[in-house]
Formats: structure tokens, sequence, C-alpha cells
């Protein structure tokens, strides 16, 4: 089931998208989940809108984001350094998340911003903590597409990566939530303006998904609608104002963005 | 005015606290706030209970709380380092909020686990980006007083303060928010077991209130009732199980915590 958040015209709903759920067909239909909350059993109202004449917002508002750090061996590479042994953990803001479509914008302050494309978990309804790998899968609500962000001159500068990563427009999710999903073997792809800049699988993830629920859910409680950031493959790069980002993960989607200055 | 969140007998309120506010007076009555929130204007529901028959509970569940490191040159020191010259922010997640008289447990993943006292700044009701630093102090809510919880081992092995400073119970807040309060010379003072271990001065902050304002809303929209820490000064040190930590920032009051394992 693909789980989306829209704006209709009389207000914000959660809805299931019927179908393949291509953006670009026109017979492609949402209906309209009873609840205020995406997590289950879904109930429906009746209420149906074509996809084309709904705007999709971000699937969460998360109350929570935690990312992980180089976990993909070849971006850490990349980065000049080795993967870390355990995960490296840091958070985004809540203010950051934008939806499918809305702009990226880059602050005056930052010279180079890149796009990082990666695969999200967004966490069931049930408040948990340390949960074993094993038991990771049961609790997760599905899986979505995040662009994290990132002013590149300002995490160097700052060696905390709060800054860089925060600012507004800096966590575009989107465009549904997949909740019957594999996470294992996925294929990650960012293309800018068309042109493929990364192209990984989850396979490669040094952490996996599990692994991750474990070593977070060590910390801190996740609540529902918690998203995990689960890193990114090498190819990372600058973007320009005027140009469009788009981040697939195959069996979820494509995640579109426009880039503007601030 | 000071703003407490309780627990009364039949359920969770935010409250104004009458009189001193002194914890130990049995006579310190609690009125209750008519909304379900305390960002004002206030009415009041005519409900007043004694400070002593109630449970203070966190004065703010914060959408997010930021918070600046070594902003404080005698800290920054003692960690081995200079003080950077613009603020370093990171974050800490919601559900490490404790209130005050809640026991920080102490995760077993790690050898060292030390106390920061802080001083505390309450965003108030307006979402804002932006804010110059004149301009900073009309959108504050008030001020509490923080407990920056921090694994030190754990801070060192990943680089990133996020696992570190983000466990479960790493963020006591209160007694209560203090909405009359010039945050620019206040007596900022950590007593473990009674011991007094960290004593400064919020005049000696690096980057005082409103130019933290300014820098971190410059990055991220603030929320009605984020919460940002201002730093620590020094003589941060480590807590055992047993015993007690007590944060006393001038004007505000004690905020005090137990320490036991998880």
């Amino acid at each position: 089931m693909r789980i989306a958040r829209i704006a209709h015209p009389e207000g914000v709903a959660f809805v299931a998208v019927e179908g393949g759920g291509d953006l670009a067909d026109p017979d492609v239909m949402v209906a309209e989940i009873g609840d205020q909350h995406p997590f289950g059993p879904h109930t429906f109202t009746g209420r149906r809108w074509p996809l084309a004449d709904v705007r999709l917002l971000a699937p969460m508002l998360p109350p929570k984001i935690v990312c992980v750090g180089k976990n993909y061996a070849d971006h850490a590479a990349e980065m000049g350094g080795e993967a870390p042994a355990d995960p490296v953990i840091f958070m985004k803001p809540s203010t950051a998340v934008v939806g499918p479509g809305a702009a990226i914008k880059l602050p005056a302050d930052s010279a180079r911003v890149d796009f990082e494309g990666e695969l999200a978990v967004v966490w069931g309804p049930r408040p948990m903590r340390d949960v074993p790998a094993s038991r990771a899968r049961d609790y997760i609500l599905g899986y979505t597409i995040a662009n994290d962000v990132t002013a590149r001159d300002q995490q160097q500068a700052d060696g905390q990566w709060t800054r860089a990563k925060g600012h507004d427009t800096f966590c575009p999710l989107g465009p549904w939530i997949e909740t019957e999903l594999d996470p294992a073997d996925l294929a990650v792809r960012t293309e800018l303006d068309g042109e493929v800049r990364q192209d990984g699988r989850t396979s490669a993830l040094i952490h996996d998904v599990p692994k991750l629920i474990e070593w977070i859910s060590r910390v801190m409680t996740l609540l529902p609608g918690d998203v995990i950031l689960t890193g990114t493959p090498a190819g990372v790069g600058p973007m320009r104002a005027g140009q469009q980002v788009s981040v697939t993960v195959e069996g979820i989607g494509t995640l579109t963005n426009s880039v503007a200055n601030r």
C-alpha cells in the first residue's frame, strides 16, 4: 500500500494511492483514509481524487529525523575517509521537511549545497526502544525517499553537521510511504537535470535497516512517524538554482524537487 | 511569571507558580492556566493546588531542541580546544526530555556520563526565521534550566554528538519557565551531591542569547516551544548511579535530578 499526504481543495488528508502510482498517469486515483494518521488499520471515507488534481505533501511530519553518516563504503571513500565500524547518527530538524515538487532553497551563506539521495524508513504506531534487529521489520510502517541536502562547506567548517544539514527545505521526503517492501536490495538513483549522478543499491549498506533500528533504538525511543535516513551512496554533488533533482528508490517511486536561491 | 507543567490528580496542566516558587515551601500554590499551551495571553480556570501536592513535569515538550557547543571559553579549554569563532550547533531529540526529579538513566554502553548545567531559552508563539539579534528578545517566551547530559566516551568515539547527547533522559528541563528575566548576566551553578562543580555566569557566554537566536534562525525556522540550550561553563564531570545533580540558574530556580543505571 502506498500512503500519501495530500492537499486537496478542502484541506489536507492521508490517502492511499491506487494502481501503479505513476505520477504522470492521469487515471491514477487517491482514496482518503478516514483517520488523521496513516498508521492503520485503515478505513476509507469514500472520497477519491485523481492524483493529478491534488498536491502531494511530505508523507509525514516526523517527530524526529535520525540520519546515518557514511553508510555506503563508496560514499565514505569519496568523502576522503573510511566508514566507521559503528553507525554514526545525526539529526535533521522537522522544520527542514518539504514535500515532492517543493523547491530546495539554497542559503546565501553556503557556496556548495549537495544532493544526497537515500532510502528512508518511517516508524510505525508503537513507541519502542531496544528493538532487536530481528524484530525491527515488525514495527516499521513503511519506506519513503529522502534527499539529505547538505551545505558541504558548512559541514566541513562546523565539524557538527546540524547547521549544514538543518536548513529549511533541506529534507525533501516523498512521494509516499510504501508499506509493502523489502529494503534489503533496492536500487537508489539520483538524477540532476536528468543525468544520473548516484546509482547504488541498498544491498551495499554497511549497516542495513534492521541493524540501524537496533542501534538507534538502543539510544532513543522511536516514536510513531519518526523518519530514519539510511545513508547515501557515492556520487554526491552540488546543485545550482534552476536545476531539478530526482531521487528514485526501486519499489517506491521518484522524489523530484526544484532548486532555487532563498 | 513562572509557568510550570504539572501532573495533578486528574491530569496534566500548565500552571502559574504563585509567590516565590520555593520548592520546599508548602505554602506555594500553582494556578491552572485555562489553555492547553503556555503562550498566553493567560486565562485561569480558578483551580489551584499546593505546589507540594503536584508533580512538576518538564515545562515544555519541545518540537526541537537546538544546542550550542563550546560557548564558554573556560569549558572549551577544559575540553582541550579553543572556542570556535561561530556558534557550533547540534540537536537533542525530544525523547531525551525529562522533568525535575526524574532519574537520569546511565546507559550500559557508556563508561562516563557527564552533567552540563545550562541556561535554556524557550521560544514563544510565533514561528520565525531570520530573527535579528536586536529583535530576539521580543519573541522569546522565557527561560528555563537544562542539563545537557553527555556520554563523554561516545561523544569522542562518534565525532557527531547525537548519540552521546541523545539518550532517553539526557535532557532534564525545568523546574519552570521564567518569563521575566534578563539573560545577560546570570549565575549558572551545578552541584553534584551538594558539592559545587560548575560556577559560571552567562555574561561569559561567547555568543549571547540574542546572537544565538540570530544564528540559529538564519538556518531553521523556530517553532513555538522550541528550546535552545546555550552552552555549559567549565567544571563538567561524570555522574554515578545514586548521585543527585542540581543545576541552579539565578532568577529561575533549581533543576534537580537523580542518577540511576538503566
